[in-house]
């Protein structure tokens, strides 16, 4: 079997050394601390829940939007090298589990994309390669959720079938 | 509906305060680097693997000892504030979509507890002040898991229903 991160480096196109250069610097400290993603994450919703497409826009109908906020720039703080304010509150960021009541389908991971390079291209608090190593985690992740989306809705479909003991990442 | 980390909360006994306690301090840095967390995963699936139990025991038998050796401590010291060794090889920890795959019942958190407790203990490079922060973190965690083994089984039984878009963590 495939394993989530084979099958999102090769849907997202985004190598592993790309995925995680994120890491290769602490971006937290790079881009001055909390309110850049604040901003990003708030630029980022605002066009979400303001979309057009009113498939994409309903995925996110029963989350209210200065939580759906919160909960991004906390992980992504915590994931970029600052404080763990997701976890002080929240646990676990859990990404797949948490993201399993949603359709992510390659289609709404190119929306939600979409969406995120327009917030990050009008973010002058974020340098060039801050923005090209934090694109190519979130086109990575969007991708990696993808797999796991369809990975949690398996046994899904009838008939009914009980789960195996087999490791979801051979 | 009760969120992850309620359940995990209540079922664990751990409060939330306790359960990040490991990111009070870099438990990497305090614990020396690497070798403690090799050790402790190591000691711990001897025991795993070793488990009078079977029930338990082949929990992990599509798994190989090594690899689940590797995955542990990697995850570990890159949680417990040392270099993201996890996510360069294999992403996101996704630790509830990763876990689908196997029972994580009640029972087996215990039995898992009562095997990490036993590793634990037998550690003299590890400080008492820290067992107890890496503990708690433990408990909390193996409940959170059960928490998200529910939640990504619970289309499961019949009839067969289809996800809906209600956020998992309400």
């Amino acid at each position: 079997m495939q394993s989530l991160q084979q099958k999102a480096y090769e849907w997202s196109g985004v190598a592993a050394s790309d995925a995680f250069a994120i890491d290769d610097t602490n971006l937290f400290e790079t881009l001055g601390g909390l309110q850049p993603f604040v901003d990003l994450s708030t630029n980022f919703y605002n066009r979400v829940y303001d979309d057009e497409e009113e498939w994409f826009r309903s995925i996110f109908a029963n989350s209210k939007k200065e939580d759906a906020i919160r909960n991004q720039y906390e992980f992504l703080v915590q994931r970029m090298g600052g404080p763990p304010l997701y976890s002080q509150r929240k646990g676990h960021p859990a990404l797949i589990g948490r993201h399993r009541p949603f359709p992510v389908t390659h289609q709404a991971a190119e929306r939600w994309l979409h969406h995120m390079q327009q917030a990050l291209d009008g973010m002058s608090s974020i340098d060039p390669d801050s923005k090209i190593k934090m694109m190519n985690f979130f086109r990575h992740t969007a991708y990696f959720l993808v797999a796991g989306n369809q990975m949690t809705r398996q046994d899904l479909g009838a008939p009914c079938k009980h789960a195996t003991s087999k490791p979801a990442d051979e």
